[in-house]
């Protein structure tokens, strides 16, 4: 033991694994060590497996997330003079919410600093998808943020690195020594980033289901929980809505076709579960803010929300008029018999739209933007024999065997009259306040 | 995941974190692809932590230990025309007993190619305690160790890099990660490299009590019997006893002083511990190598066992009769009243000899041979006020506080007739066979 140092980490270690609780101090001290490398990769991969495992308690996950703040800077948006919200989802197939709920929040008078990721695995990036749109940039100083939400009122960027350092270092720890699903980990990693970013209310949609990170709702609702009181303990106004991903959100999945859906639902149209969920999010963000009985239905369907998207693709170099990229190669999968479309799974058409290069192995890979999946029925719906049921869109035609494998028995025609796959209602619960 | 390689190290970490198996295939690519890094030290530190907290199965422990073999040389020792028998010892303080073990048994005709370590902490290393022996040498080649089996029939060396690089890796590994005292561990990492060494037979000498590495005998049994079965799978001939280390063995702890002792034992005197507990040890030994009923009591008493040693010291290069280096500082502490020293504690007694100078705190620092303490009493003996109770022995005076502070209430004085540390017996079970 280094006499400079105030801890052990072999001693922190074992405490954890033989399900002690680790003391404030230890847990500052833990995080500042780990992120100046005093800690070693091995040790902290060592810890949260313990983690994994055993757990930790409220304090502690409050004590984690804290630390992880104070590893960077923290935003400060009290100088706009008027109040900000946030949300986060944990991810699901064919989930562009973000896109068209931040200028439909935003055309209320209430700020949104947006920070968003890119896409690994088959769940997508909220700025990968932007970045089909010609000319605009995810890369922003916080000059420029701060500016684009006191004139436009909303924006969707990359969060800087200075935002929580030690989460960026444990998450990239977690996700190759196989404790990225540990609740305390999840909870702490997505609300340090969202504290830190200085949002005064924060909604969180937490998906359960089979293409979910979390599947199991009762994980899901504890996930759900634990991030809501971190929130509240931060004086972050916090809430979460458990939402069904058992089906894939809308008609697209992939990049490019998730922002012509997103401007359809914009433009008062889209698919009604997008739309569904793009509201109540907005009402659950506004209320937090403030903001009561805000007529969100209304600011789709007049155009508002619209206006707000387009100043704010201006804004970050993008022509929101421009042709947005098309796929050199199409593949259309067909019914082969008259009935109804009883089961589509999400996963594994998350999966399929991934090996089609909407999405990407490793965090170096770029994604193509015009690759993806659109969808022609849903659960439920009528199909004749013949009639198109999805279409594959890919640059490389050699994609297309690998995706179809992907989906191969994902999805199912019943007769008419057959018990259609039961996702239960698509907002199942609200969680907080 | 990696298209030439036959798993994925984040696959093999989940299914252990969720108390699953892994298969032979994965258990030998683990261990393969760890040694040769292709399986990152962060990665296996969460494999380990998963390992210690939800276990491994007898056969999972006898593929972990086969596939460390596998990474390594195995030695072969059958040209030697006569069988071969080896001890293992979990370590305690003061515990010397392969220094008269190896020449009694070699004695009888037996091989006992008894590869050595040196000490960490506060365990001694049976290499440090020899070293202090003037011009004596642990490094041989393979080609010099069968010769001294040959002709002197018995060899205490350093073990090769060959033997179990994979086990060396792990354990280096473990130790930074809290995760050492995992049975399934404990027993691959000892047995890998003792059926590594080509021996035919072994005894295992595992410690329980206070100064032990694992202190409680359920678990030292459980240990043990996880050994007994490894080895009877590969083929060696495996027994186990079970012995007391709550009280310092013998009456010397450090290295040149311990050398001393054993020198006593094989002139047939010496610690009446120290000499019950080699001459259990031979008769184990010579069993399982097939000799019956040999008189070892004899072969002390008569000098046999002790002609043998000085053989083996003069084969490495060692002068027997050279004198041992003794340390320029002594502090003497005594007993402040008459009564019966009722408790002497084996840890903070090796403790206090490591501060002494004995020990060392990292791999890479020297020993001081001369350091170490000297018991004048064990529990049980009459004591008179003023009487020397022990004497430390340091190279550096300043070294003395530390060593003090470490003793502070490990031993007690106690009225005639006072209750004495219940040790219970120094052999307490045999297992195997």
């Amino acid at each position: 033991m280094n006499a400079v140092e105030a801890f052990d980490a072999v001693d922190l270690i074992r405490t954890k694994r033989d399900r002690g609780e680790l003391s404030t101090d230890q847990i500052d001290w833990l995080v500042d060590a780990y992120t100046r490398g005093y800690v070693a990769d091995e040790q902290m991969s060592a810890m949260t497996m313990a983690i994994f495992l055993n757990g930790m308690t409220r304090r502690e996950i409050r004590d984690m997330t804290m630390a992880m703040i104070a590893s960077g800077e923290r935003m400060d948006f009290s100088g706009l003079g008027k109040p900000t919200t946030d949300k986060h989802s944990t991810g699901g197939v064919g989930d562009k919410i973000t896109l068209p709920l931040m200028p439909l929040v935003a055309c209320f008078g209430v700020a949104v600093p947006q920070l968003s990721g890119r896409g690994l695995g088959h769940t997508g990036g909220t700025l990968d998808k932007l970045e089909s749109i010609p000319g605009w940039r995810a890369e922003l100083s916080n000059d420029e943020m701060f500016a684009q939400l006191r004139d436009v009122g909303g924006v969707i960027c990359a969060a800087g690195t200075g935002l929580a350092p030690a989460d960026k270092k444990l998450y990239a720890l977690r996700d190759i020594t196989g404790t990225v699903e540990a609740i305390p980990l999840i909870a702490s990693s997505i609300m340090s980033k969202k504290i830190a970013e200085g949002t005064g209310a924060l909604v969180l949609d937490v998906k359960f289901g089979s293409g979910a990170f979390l599947q199991d709702i009762d994980r899901s609702r504890e996930l759900a929980r634990t991030m809501v009181e971190l929130g509240q303990d931060a004086g972050v106004a916090t809430s979460a809505l458990l939402t069904n991903m058992n089906v894939p959100l809308g008609l697209t999945i992939g990049n490019a076709n998730e922002v012509r859906e997103s401007v359809e639902v914009l433009a008062g149209g889209g698919p009604a579960d997008i739309r569904e969920l793009t509201i109540a999010l907005a009402r659950e963000m506004l209320e937090l803010a403030g903001v009561a009985d805000a007529d969100v239905e209304a600011a789709l369907d007049d155009g508002r929300a619209m206006d707000t998207w387009r100043a704010s693709i201006r804004a970050q170099g993008g022509d929101p008029d421009a042709a947005l990229p098309v796929a050199r190669e199409q593949h259309v999968v067909t019914a082969d018999r008259d009935g109804v479309l009883v089961r589509q799974e999400a996963l594994p058409f998350g999966i399929a739209a991934w090996r089609l290069g909407a999405g990407r192995a490793r965090k170096e890979d770029p994604v193509q933007h015009a690759a993806g999946i659109d969808l022609h029925v849903k659960p439920g719906d009528v199909v004749r024999s013949g009639q198109p049921l999805f279409t594959l869109h890919a640059d490389e035609p050699a994609r297309f065997a690998r995706a179809l494998d992907a989906v191969a028995g994902a999805w199912e025609i019943g007769d008419a009259g057959s018990a259609v796959q039961d996702g239960g209602p698509l907002i199942a619960e609200r969680i907080g306040r």
